[in-house]
């Protein structure tokens, strides 16, 4: 089943997306996805008559998280070690997951221009990633049932300064611009996605490929991850966790690419859809 | 004027506390401090009989804020000098403010006990600082107007695992534990802040004083980042920025000295009252 958060007539409600995609109809019973996964009950597609899709907006499936995105560094072995190399530094893999957050502010959705603003970013770098949307929160999950607390599955953006990210040392910053979290185009839920573990990723800028990698070349896997975070601290329902991007970023290429204003990128996961966005400049 | 939450009978109320410290008395027309923060009235005690302080349980200012606190570190340059020298590296100033975030489920009130979990981590250090309280929200707030967007002041113990950060190599997860953000034992509003830039604070253990330092010190001023976080997000009213500690955290120390069950801190800011919580052992 495919969850999304849509604008339809002035307001924003949350969905099930017809798995032939032309529609769209309202959940019964809750008004936000964040109230769903709270509830902790299935979606439920209230008896009203399905919309056309070309008739709403996709937004973020959770447009205003709860709270900061969390997100893997590093996590598979190609870019940790491109990365490395653009630093001119020896590489190897990271011994525990790298985790850093990015503002709520910077969550966008599919379809949405993002701001590239030369006063705030001249190296802004695209970062395909497999979003894990937590469904039940808890602490202590053991790894072999991390699974049971995902809710779905989403694309992530992980649209990074890089020249921010570098000068402020930890991440946050460089990856916390207004809208440089694209997330969507829904969620996928976890009964229809048999492995996560198993789905091909790209990232086209302009049409042309620029990552393309597999989700099973996670260095921490999606439940060892889940067991990591939740031996610290207590996930939440609507949590989101951005499990990191394969090889092919931009500040690692020779020379380095960076996106500007009239740029598209598409990132796209096997069976849970394309976010694409288009870069604009600012409007002052 | 000072601003706290509290749990009365049951409920969590905004309140005022009086200035001789023995009451509170709930504030008029909204029912939580975020509310406050968000509609952007001065806060008015309703016209009820003021509670005597023992009646009450004071809370974290803000329990749930709605996204990750946000933190400087690195930011005296004692403190800078003697972590960088605890880790065998030659140090200097950071060239730009360095900010991670805590979990909001770390977060936690005035006098709450803090499990130390050796499970979790065996390296638990102390970090006094001085919370910054954003009322009115914004994107590119230029320095010299950035102390009008403070609502207030408070006091944040940014209690962090060392083994688990450095582990972590971004600073998230071993800040993020259950309880590991004590705050309070209110907000002090700006207007009775002179100068935020001229207060003591200090933090001991067991009634030991381990950090003494002054805001005066800070490399960023509270301007100087609120002016850096605003160009590159919009900060939203009821967002809380630790402005970093000074030295004479545990880790630091010789030999390093960490925190157990039993050991009680108390983190103080002149002014702005004492942040007290006892660290104890897991239940199970």
């Amino acid at each position: 089943m495919r969850i999304a958060t849509v604008e339809y007539n002035g307001k924003t409600l949350p969905v099930r997306v017809a798995d032939d995609g032309t529609t769209v109809t309202p959940l019964a019973g809750v008004d936000s996805v964040q109230a769903l996964l709270e509830g902790g009950t299935t979606p439920r597609p209230a008896e009203t008559p399905a919309i056309p899709i070309e008739q709403v907006r996709l937004l973020a499936p959770i447009p205003v998280p709860r709270r900061n995105i969390m997100c893997l560094g590093l996590n598979y072995a190609d870019h940790a070690e491109e990365s490395m190399a653009a630093k001119g530094r020896d590489w190897k893999l990271p011994e525990a997951p790298v985790v850093f957050t990015k503002a709520t502010t910077s969550v966008t959705g599919p379809g949405a221009a993002v701001v590239v603003d030369p006063k705030v970013t001249e190296q802004l770098d695209w970062e395909v990633e497999l979003g894990v949307v937590i469904g039940r929160g808890g602490r202590h999950i053991p790894q072999e049932r991390a699974l049971e607390h995902v809710f779905g599955y989403t694309v992530v953006n992980d649209l990074s300064a890089r020249d921010l990210q570098f000068r402020h040392k930890q991440f946050f910053l460089g990856k916390s611009m207004d809208g440089s979290c694209p997330m969507g185009p829904w969620i996928t839920t976890a009964d229809a996605v048999p492995d996560p573990q198993a789905l091909r990723l790209t990232c086209r800028v302009n049409g042309e490929l620029k990552q393309d990698g597999h989700t099973g070349q996670m260095v921490f896997s999606i439940a060892e991850t889940i067991a990591t975070l939740s031996r610290v601290m207590t996930l939440q329902p609507g949590d989101v966790i951005a499990t990191g991007t394969p090889a092919g970023v931009g500040f690692a290429r020779k020379p380095p690419e960076y996106l500007w204003p009239g740029d598209v990128v598409e990132c796209e996961i096997e069976g849970l859809g394309t976010l694409r966005n288009p870069m604009v400049g600012p409007t002052q």
